[in-house]
This record gives structure tokens, C-alpha cells and sequence, in this order.
């Protein structure tokens, strides 16, 4: 048997590494809508998109034709710093579900910033660097972002601003100290640095922030400074168009082995990770070249594409983003207090809606506790404890596995383990001590939060 | 030039890892002593030391003549989980020193241990399994090897007890929760579930523990049970011949690239890094094939080799372990609080302290500061936050570097970043802040501590 001949991990050479980035859009025949201006709610102009973001970036967001985008050669480079980063097969997850389902992961986690964000990260801050920019601000919730950031910024010389959320900035004072080591500054949001910040503070005194705010002082502190651009780490085209690299290694990587993947399995919180890793794949399904099922996990606290409506929406709370068109819980919607920061946005790319609505990918959604099992589950017998948000892809994975032993299927499934979880910690403890709950939204809270949006469509 | 070739990270093919274990006592010429019986003085015999460790383990423990042995099928594919590990060409190091040396670094921090220490985990718990015991225990302080520990005992089904000095347990509850992921009990030293452990406790009541404590009880947890085994992560010749996988890896890396290192670099705690990692450069040297620098890389807070004494000592602060001869600053030598926990031990390795007794590696100490101010150099150059333990290591490199910058010598220095920093980011904040200190023993303080020695040579 040739599968004898796979090893545990298949590391592609330095020469084997794409080239380029693919953009899926493509090869979709019904593209993603365009984002809107917030003010006029007609599609921002290239123009308008420059004052927040880097000329080259606003270029590739409104691109929807070029299939390839050369990876400039000091990208490259970065890259090869932390990657190919490892396809792994599963034979100890295999044996010890006793599956006749092959299963196989890309792991992004083997970097400082512990995950897939500083493939985009690198990108950013390069195109900022090229044009001659001073530095960016962003926003970080969880804050695998803003560490992916900080570590870009501080290789390329470039500032870099944090906007953190205010809770997470004092829950886990070990992420924000990381950015410091690369240098980052970064403040609690909202703060008093901002205009916007100084507003909801004067209304809310105690509060502890949410990204929506961090979003918000983050572009106004971007759009105020001479030389200063905002950058985000998901959602947007450009960040899955960066994000493939995911897909295009972990496909180079299977095709050298004559590997065709069954199914493809991603978390999805904004959609950065799960947009690059179908992306080759689902290229070839939009071109009639092979069938592959998708299946887009999310929380059940935070069900965008399960539960949520396709629609025109805000991409922050404070609503002076622009709008576009997602599936969405409404721009207001506030999960309940899950561990994977990085699942908690109320909407979902607007690729990947695009594809949903479609009918090209599925969608499911999973408990907090069930995840958390199974990130343990596989702690043990793979060996690298993953992050709250990749084990959402994990628990899919396992299901889909289980469901081949009863059927008999040689299934091979692949799943993207996003990152690892050593700043996760006291989520893992809330586990082990059964306090951790799974607190789902109502129909009602859901209804209520798209009930507060403006009629676009 | 050929070095163009080089990528910027070597992996090793599965097929390429190494079969074998080096065992180096095998070629050198003086060996190293024997352990002492503490209570007859005599050298321990396979008997007596079978009481506390495997069989295996006591085998490999007093083989001093066979140079290879055979790695079990088990231990190999539990190594292609994490393994190898890659050799990678620091090129944005070199080229921000503007140095003409080159540099590589053997990097072992990718995996969720975070250190080389999981190399001989595996195959301590191995050995444990196949004896038929029910569990090992042990003693941690900085962390590392009570995580890697877990994980091999979580993988192999094995019960797991970990005695954690108290204070790390309580300055560190991410080390330990990761260790409960992976099924490992966890007990604060000094406790109440070993007579050691309450005798210390009544006599000294608000005590937060140390190492030799916790060397005690685990000592005792393993003895005082039926089916249980104390396993040790540093110091023993075991060891030392199970991390010489970094070494052979690094060579056969290097080998295939024609490269030759003029200089090897390792930080020294208890000395499992450094003895793996030189082991089969040595080998050549003693064997006259080839001639080195090795340089070890120890705390000015703790600096057994270049301020220690050559001579037999307690290996636990309690004088109840046997003694071994080597560098040691007194069994009851108490370090300064630095933040390089993993560097604390009194004394180093018999192998390393007969080797640096013959003249055959060199020693330097390093300041606290000096080495995070290194660390954090490293850590934006090339992306890795390193240990602290790894960042004397770091700074030693960088030393040499900038000496061949100063002669214009095209020098290859190789050294082992042996891991990640992640849970060590309080050190980190302090270093920031301008709280760190630099603590350095007086002679007085060495002498003192060596005056409590029994005399035995």
C-alpha cells in the first residue's frame, strides 16, 4: 500500500512553496458583493478605501478577477522564516478511533504568535512598509492578531498600535507582554487616546470594551496620524486571499502523495483561516475539476452562517465601518462569554457567504464543552495542545471519523489546526473544573439584534 | 557558492532520523565517575539503583562502553510526532549583525512541551510501560519537564505524579494546567502526602519550597508505592544518551549540506541540552577526526563550571539521591531568584564536568539582563521567542558573532535554542519594567556552601 509511504509529517522544500497567492474569487461565478459605504451605501471606491488602507492592499480587496497574486520576494522570505508549515497525518488519532478514515492536518500553530494570522500580518505590514508608511492600528480581541502584528512589525522596523479589548487586555496580561517584546504599543479599549474612545468611556465608565470598540478607536487612530494606515487580520478579501498559502501548501503537499481529500474541514469565526484553507480546493470544485465537501464549524454561542441572515451589515459595532454583505447575527450581537475569541465576530466573510449561499460548502455549529473535550481528547494522543478556535475543527473532524467506522467509508478528511493553545490556559482550567457553560442564543436575542440593522438590499 | 543551497530551514526525512542513540562515554578516554551509594559511599550497583529507576534505565545509566543503542520502534514514532526538529540557518540574524560568521541553531521549542526535554521523556515512560510499572513520578520547578513528562504518560496510558516546587505552582498555574491536560497529577512541594514532605512542613511552615524538596518527595512517592519508578530530566548519563538525538540530527543535518561547524554552543543547567546536542561533535574530537569549540553557556547566578568545585556531591539539597562527581556549587548552594529556572541546579552533568575537567569545552557565565536583552534581539530578528534558559545560549552566539565581525572570520557557530518562552512572560515584563536584577553569588557564598560538603575524594 502507498500509504505506508506517507510520512507523519510532509514539510514541502523551500523551492516546493507557492508563488504566488490564488484568488478564489476567480473562479466564483456569483462573486462576493462589494462593501458599501457606510455613508452613501453605495460600493466604496478605491479612492475612498486609501484613506484606511495600503494602496497595494485596497488593490487586491477589490480585485475579483486576477486568479494569481505574486508573493513579493521579502514575503517570501518572512515565510520561510516559520513555514511550509507541517501537513500532518493522524495515525495516532486514526489508531486510536479505530477509523478506517485517513485524516490528515495543516498545522499553522509553530510560530511565535501561535497561529495562521501572520500569513496575512506579514502582508499587511509589508504593503505599509513599501508605501513608505510610518506604521498601522489594529484591533485585537483574543490577540493572536495583534501578536502576529507586533512580530511583522518588528521584523520590517514598522509601529504598530494595539487596540486591546479591555478584558482580554487584563485577562491575559502574557499576550499583551508579547507584543511588547516586539515591540508593539498596546492600549486597553476604549481608551482615552481616541475621540471615540473618550465618548463611550464618558457614557459607560466601567466598561471592559468589545472589539467593536477596539475597532473603532483603532481606524480613528489610524485615519488622525499622518503616515498611519488600519489593518484587520480576517473577514476581508484581502486576508483570504493572503490566507491561501494554507490551502495551496497543504494541497502541494497531498498531491505529492497522490492524496485527494474528501473532506475539508475549518473553524470559522471571520472566515481568515477557513477561506485559505478551501481555497485551492474549492477552485477546482467552482471549475467542475472535482467534487470536495467543505464544512464550516462556528460556535453555538456565535452562529453566524447556522443561524445568522445573508445581508448587507456593519463590519464593527459602532457601525462607521463599511457594510458587507455576510451572513450575519447583526452588528450589535454580543456573544456569551465563549473561549474562542477568535470565533466571536457576528459575521462571516463575504466569500465564504457567497460560497454558502451557494450551496458549495456546509455549515455546522458545536457546544463550547464538546469542543473542549475533544481539543483534550486530541491533546493527548497527537501530542500539541490546540487552541479553543482550531479544536472546533477538531470535534468535526473526530465526527466525521466516527461516521466512517460505522459505515465502513476510507474517507480522507483534512482539517486545519489553526493554533495552539498555551494562552488559553484558564479556559482549559474552566473545563477541568466543570465550570465552563454553554450558553446558546434564543431565536429572539438573534431576531432582536438583525431587527436593529438599516434595509440595504 | 554552494551556500546559496542552503535553505533556511533543514528538516530531515523521516527515513534520515536517527536509529540509534550516542552513548559518548563510550570514546572518552577518562570517563566519568560513578555514582556513590550516600550511605556506604560505595558506587551504586544496577541493584540498588533499580529501586528507584527502570531497569533499562539503570542499564544505560552504568553502560559507559556501548556507543550505540538501538531507539525501540515506540519511542521513534512518538519522535516523528514532533520530530525532527528543524536545524535552521539564522540568515536575519546574520545579516542584522552584519557578521561574516555563519550561524546556525538546532531549534527542539515545537512542541507543546516547549523544550528538548520531551526526548527523554518518551523514552523514560517507555521503558516504565514495558517494565510493566503502573507510574512514574517526578519533580518540577520551572515547568518544562513536569509538561514533556505528562506528555509521554499521557500518550503511553501511564500514571503521572508530579511534585512542582510551590512556588512555581503558584506563580505558574498555566505549566501546571497544561500538565493536568495530559492527565499528570499535580502536588505543590512541600505536601502532605509524604513523610518528607510534612516534616518540612512542620519544621519550616510557610515555606514555598525547592527543588531538592521536591526531589525528595518524588523520591519517596516512587519508592513508598508498588509499581511506581522516580524519573529525573537532566544530570544523569541516561539522559544525556537520549538527547543526543539533537546532536545527530544536527550533524546529519549539516553533513548533507557539507557544513562543518567550527563552534558548538549549548546554555548548562543540569546539562541534557548541551551533552545531546555536542555529543557526536565531541565524539569526533575525542576520537581525533576533527577538532571543535564547545562552549557552555551557564547563569552568573548559578555558575557551577566556571565557579564550582570538581568533586563528589549530593544531587538534592535533602543528601539522600546518591553522589555523583561534578561541577557543583554545593548541594546546598541557594541560586538567586532568576528567571532561567530551567539553569538552577547546584551541579552539572558527570559526563560534561569530566569533559570541561579535561580541558576539552570551554565555560562562560552570563548576566540575567544581558541574556533578555539578547532573548528580545532574537526574538524580532527571527521571529522565536526563546526561552530564557535558550537565550544564554542566544547571547553566547551573538557574542562570537560579533568577534568575527571584529577578525573578518567566516566562522560557523552552531547553537541549541532549546525552547520556547511562553510561559516564562513574567521574566519578560520585569525585564521591561527595569525590575529585573542581576544577582551574583560571592566566593564567600560559594565557599560557605561547599564548607557543608562531606569530604569523599
Amino acid at each position: 500500500m502507498s500509504e505506508n509511504k506517507i510520512p507523519y509529517k510532509i514539510y514541502l522544500s523551500e523551492d516546493e512553496m507557492p508563488k504566488t497567492w490564488y484568488n478564489l474569487r476567480a473562479d466564483m461565478k456569483n462573486k462576493p458583493a462589494p462593501l458599501l459605504n457606510p455613508g452613501t451605501l453605495q460600493p466604496m471606491t478605491a479612492a475612498e478605501l486609501e484613506g484606511v488602507f495600503c494602496r497595494e492592499l485596497v488593490q487586491q480587496e477589490l480585485d475579483g478577477d486576477t486568479p494569481f497574486f505574486e508573493i513579493p520576494q521579502e514575503i517570501r522570505d518572512f515565510y520561510k522564516m516559520y513555514r511550509p508549515s507541517p501537513l500532518v497525518r493522524a495515525y495516532c488519532l486514526e489508531e486510536k478511533l479505530q477509523t478506517p478514515a485517513h485524516i490528515y492536518y495543516k498545522f499553522e500553530g509553530n510560530n511565535t504568535s501561535g497561529s495562521h494570522k501572520l500569513n496575512s500580518a506579514i502582508a499587511q505590514a509589508y504593503y505599509a512598509k513599501k508605501q513608505g508608511l510610518k506604521g498601522v492600528t489594529t484591533e485585537t480581541g483574543a490577540g493572536q492578531w495583534g501578536t502576529a502584528l507586533s512580530m511583522a512589525c518588528g521584523y520590517l522596523g514598522l509601529d504598530c498600535k494595539v487596540y486591546m479589548v479591555k478584558c482580554s487586555y487584563e485577562q491575559k496580561p502574557f499576550r499583551r507582554e508579547v507584543m511588547k517584546v516586539y515591540g508593539a504599543s498596546v492600549t486597553a479599549s476604549p481608551s482615552e487616546t481616541t475621540e471615540v474612545g473618550k465618548k463611550i468611556l464618558a457614557e459607560f465608565p466601567g466598561t471592559t470594551g468589545s472589539l467593536g470598540c477596539a475597532i473603532s478607536e483603532a481606524v480613528e487612530a489610524a485615519v488622525s496620524r499622518e503616515g498611519y494606515r488600519y489593518v484587520l487580520g480576517s473577514v476581508l478579501n484581502q486576508v483570504l486571499l493572503h490566507q491561501s498559502i494554507i490551502g495551496l501548501e497543504a494541497k502541494t503537499a497531498l498531491d505529492k502523495y497522490g492524496v485527494k481529500p474528501d473532506i475539508v474541514i475549518g473553524c470559522a469565526g471571520g472566515g481568515s483561516n477557513l477561506g485559505g484553507l478551501i481555497a485551492p480546493f474549492m477552485g477546482e470544485k467552482l471549475r467542475g475539476e472535482r467534487d470536495y465537501r467543505f464544512i464550516a464549524v462556528e460556535p453555538a454561542s456565535c452562529p453566524s452562517l447556522t443561524r445568522g441572515e445573508y445581508r448587507y451589515d456593519f463590519c464593527d459595532t459602532g457601525m462607521v465601518c463599511p457594510l458587507a454583505k455576510m451572513y450575519t447575527l447583526g452588528s450589535g450581537f454580543i456573544p456569551s462569554a465563549d473561549h474562542a475569541g477568535g470565533l466571536r465576530f457576528h459575521g462571516m466573510s463575504s466569500i465564504l457567504s457567497q460560497l454558502y449561499a451557494d450551496g458549495l460548502m456546509e455549515a455546522v455549529s458545536v457546544r463550547q464543552t464538546d469542543v473542549f473535550e475533544a481539543a483534550e481528547y486530541f491533546a493527548r494522543v497527537e501530542g500539541i495542545l490546540p487552541a479553543p478556535e482550531s479544536s472546533h475543527a477538531i470535534l468535526a473532524a473526530i465526527n466525521e471519523a466516527k461516521r466512517c467506522k460505522e459505515t465502513g467509508e476510507e474517507k480522507t478528511i483534512l482539517f486545519g489546526l489553526t493554533g495552539t493553545g498555551y494562552f488559553d490556559l484558564v479556559a482549559y482550567e474552566k473545563f477541568h473544573s466543570g465550570e465552563m457553560k454553554n450558553v446558546v442564543p434564543t431565536d429572539e436575542d438573534i431576531a432582536r439584534s438583525l431587527a436593529q440593522l438599516p434595509k440595504v438590499d
